[in-house]
């Protein structure tokens, strides 16, 4: 009797938990579309929401199996089946007590989206549409599954003694890796780094990116507290205290140190900051105290500033800043794992290492292969024209949204 | 003891599921603000503001006692009282264990306006407002209880054996279809339908509109999810599965079918591809398996833009397509009960048929009459003159937000 | 056993509510950049997001510990230590089986900023960033944290038996004074008060304030729902509903008020009228019938058109009508607890009237002096170019977004 209700509270915060990473696909659809220029915002939203659907959809289908198998060769690659199995009203009690059969699909599909929208990001302005949607399935599908089992579904880093909480290393790394990946065979956009060095292209939303940051900060709380995997009442209040604070703390490291780097107060650095500092905690957030949250936090805010600069000292074009904010912060909270904390140690340190180089090495080579036969056969980059055109016109027959254009096209319907 | 702790856990997940699909009405103002004209903004966010509120509270005041009385005239119609009665402290355990006599109200309170919610995308740009008011108190206070009784309230469609898991008929094509009534008294906007053909009149706003679909797509989990009135593990896990997947597949049926009907990726389309998946697969959420979610999902969306030319060419004008995802949709899901599922059957099929149709016919006459009464009476449209200038300078006395005018009031105001 | 899952409810309903108190900030966010000029919309993006990040970890380092002290002296002021103090995994069975020792910090820490999000409101668009940032810190930290003390630590409010479920006087009219006493320090925007009279400065972006709005009465679910301080299904529910329906009565209390002053159909007064509903209902939710909480809200939204136009003849220049909707309804709504509802009676009432006066002219005066002492060092004012110019440019380096100049830099970049 008293299993029921218990069950029952786990599983319910469980399915909460994935409808709050749910709202983080909103909360990457109006960050991004808000750092793009105007001209490219159908383009960028339409990607998200497509990955969106795509992701959930090929997880069902492909990924779940690959990265919860029953059992697997060796815990580096295994299978289950085609689809979901059970039939309607057979999953009651399926992971000790904690939630059902529905309710682990849900939580996981909800998360394996993230990876590509994190690429989208970095790859705005220039990507063609249908070649960035082909690359997706392939990234949801097989590449992330296939590293997740590694350590959630039980495979050898799991077994090594790898720790990653929430997925700094398996969600935002990963991520982070594959938008490297795609952008290295992708280019810079026109006219980003030029004779006279690095022209900044704002965004032209910043209201729309505050929003999203928001949403993002407001959803890890269930990345991150849904990732308990019940509703623990210790585990889980730990760690919302600590996703608040190193949120908290990330920006204001970024602020301090964004302000001496630039002398401005760069609202979008902030909020990359802020980013940073929940990409950080997520390794660790249940083994932390808060005061090595607020440490963690404000680390990843103070390499925001200073990781975005040197990207661009490379030319590698990341319009939002996503490869600062889940590569390079995703690495540091891993590694943050093994240096404070519950489980620090040099022993720990060296396992986070290895999960970090193994989960990057796989992941940047299968995209970039990927990528680079899309490349070679149907291509990656819009024309020169198009891009300065921009994507809205010419892959969406949109005219640019909030702006003049589009007022002009209804005076002239109305006429 | 233990039924403490569950009665608790239940009620709690009401409560939660009632305040996910109050964030729909959120959604449902961004998504119309995005897909009207910047000159009718203000307009629609008031109606939508005001529909909310004054739903709340007529429903408070009679709907809820129209929708569930303790007794009816032949499960047809039955009253019990004005407002709530219980005192403060007295409402424990009032449903089996489920939930409170306030968690009850206040979950159905949060369905009610969604109607009205509805049509006020489809007879946007050009109804007066107080009008709309009007028609929406009686749509609120009278109609939508009136056939929501006749299943939830155990009327005669219930004991007949009629289906409707959480409104694909009771909430969704009840709205389409006082939205049909109510546009075709109302006409199209000037310019729509030329001799030149159909003019599409896009919106100013689609980075709105793509935030308001992915808020309705959250705040469905609560409202599919809700529907299940407990926490049960199972069932609200599979609900959450199936809603998941149908605005999915709806995202991509409707990607496919508008790129080969249109030639171009058209990102409202596919918005609306979601809604409709979601809409269909709301009547049976409960009784699919997931693979039979992307199935009704899929054809939702592959309907959404065949639906959306069928209207236009009969000259109905529908700015966001709310009559093709609400009222085509929400038929096509209550249909799929009796064709796919843990209940399909011939026998089921026709009871959902007869459902579909009385309820319609019900509603659509019933709001017909309202606003038939209205346009003779007060009026239901706008002058020529200021359907031309936007309803945000004539009824609310603001110019264009998000535009050029207002910042020229603002250096006015300066100087 | 039972306790056990008894407790892991309630602790995850306030966990729950935390969050949606957090999406409160979102909330105020969108609310406040819409209602600003678009020359100043990063600068108060910027300020809610510092805010948040600044609150969060000072109310980590001593606000919490000011609160709720061990032990105080004669209830008026104690602190227990800084920083928290548990180790990890050390928290269970805190507060009477209800929540844990990090739940509680959690929870407090999302409302503390909120004090200062209201101040940031009414200083639009002529204060010093830094100046406001380090005003804030002396707030939360300080001033915030001891009136609560005074009634939720146990202090000596609590003990006479002053009356605030949820803080429509701890949390709102603290924020209200404390916006009073800067405004008085800061004078009025240039060109609001001119010698024709009070000249309106609209907001730019009404659907982002709608939006604001919006996700402010999802979020006062949480806010009032989570201050329940468990998941008790009577008491929950009920502040549900009053919620609810003081929010919608609160629109049309308004609605109708500034219809009759002014003849016009104006949005943001509504939103307004919303908030001022809810604010009003904040101080009793738990002991209100649903009668009373229309009742309640209703004359909130009634006060609130006088209200800002009484301020606005004082030549108190508040852009988002902070003072009207915190202050004033949160005065009401203390009020009313002694006037209707379960606690009525004229010593309640005396006790209510002594905990606003006091509360009030304490933070008042705090506010005052801190405000007064930053103004006699650094300033607290931009100059009058930089006013006129628009802080965003100034203080951040960014063009006014959402409009034309951004889309100019652009294209200055590609050429």
């Amino acid at each position: 009797m008293t299993d029921t209700a218990l069950f029952t509270v786990n599983n319910i915060w469980v399915l909460v938990a994935a409808s709050l990473v749910f709202i983080m696909h909103l909360g990457f659809s109006t960050l991004e579309a808000g750092l793009v220029r105007s001209k490219n915002v159908v383009n960028i939203l339409f990607k998200n929401v497509m990955i969106l659907s795509i992701g959930l959809v090929s997880y069902y289908l492909i990924g779940f199996s690959l990265m919860y198998p029953n059992q697997s060769w060796y815990g580096v690659i295994g299978f289950s089946q085609v689809g979901l199995s059970l039939p309607v009203g057979a999953s009651i009690d399926y992971a000790a007590g904690h939630y059902t059969y529905w309710t682990d699909f849900i939580f996981q599909a909800m998360f394996a989206a993230t990876c590509c929208t994190i690429v989208s990001g970095a790859v705005a302005e220039r990507m063609k549409l249908n070649s960035f949607l082909i690359i997706s399935i392939f990234f949801i599908s097989i590449g992330y599954p296939l590293t997740g089992m590694w350590k959630w579904g039980g495979g050898w880093l799991d077994q090594l003694g790898f720790y990653d909480f929430a997925g700094s290393t398996l969600v935002h790394s990963v991520g982070g890796w594959g938008a490297l990946a795609v952008v290295l065979l992708l280019g810079p956009r026109i006219g980003k780094y030029g004779r006279d060095g690095i022209n900044p292209i704002p965004g032209h939303n910043i209201p729309l990116a505050a929003v999203g940051v928001l949403l993002l900060w407001f959803g890890w709380f269930g990345f991150n507290g849904g990732s308990v995997l019940s509703a623990d009442p210790d585990a889980v209040s730990l760690v919302f205290v600590n996703t608040a604070l190193a949120g908290a703390a990330g920006a204001i490291g970024c602020y301090f140190c964004s302000f001496y780097l630039f002398k401005s107060h760069d609202l979008s650095m902030v909020l990359n900051g802020i980013l940073g500092g929940l990409v950080g905690i997520t390794a660790g957030a249940d083994v932390m105290t808060p005061f090595l949250a607020v440490l963690i936090g404000m680390i990843s805010g103070v390499l925001i500033p200073f990781s975005v600069v040197f990207f661009d000292r490379l030319k590698i074009d990341d319009p939002v800043g996503a490869i600062s904010v889940h590569l390079v912060c995703g690495i540091w909270g891993t590694l943050a794992v093994g240096i404070v904390g519950v489980k620090a140690g040099w022993e720990q340190l060296a396992l986070q290492g290895i999960g970090v180089v193994i989960v990057g090495l796989f992941t940047f080579l299968f995209i970039y292969l990927i990528t680079f036969l899309v490349k070679k056969t149907i291509g990656i980059r819009v024309t020169e024209e198009h891009e300065l055109e921009g994507m809205d016109l010419v892959e969406h027959g949109s005219a640019p949204s909030i702006e003049g254009m589009t007022s002009t096209m209804e005076v002239r319907v109305q006429t």
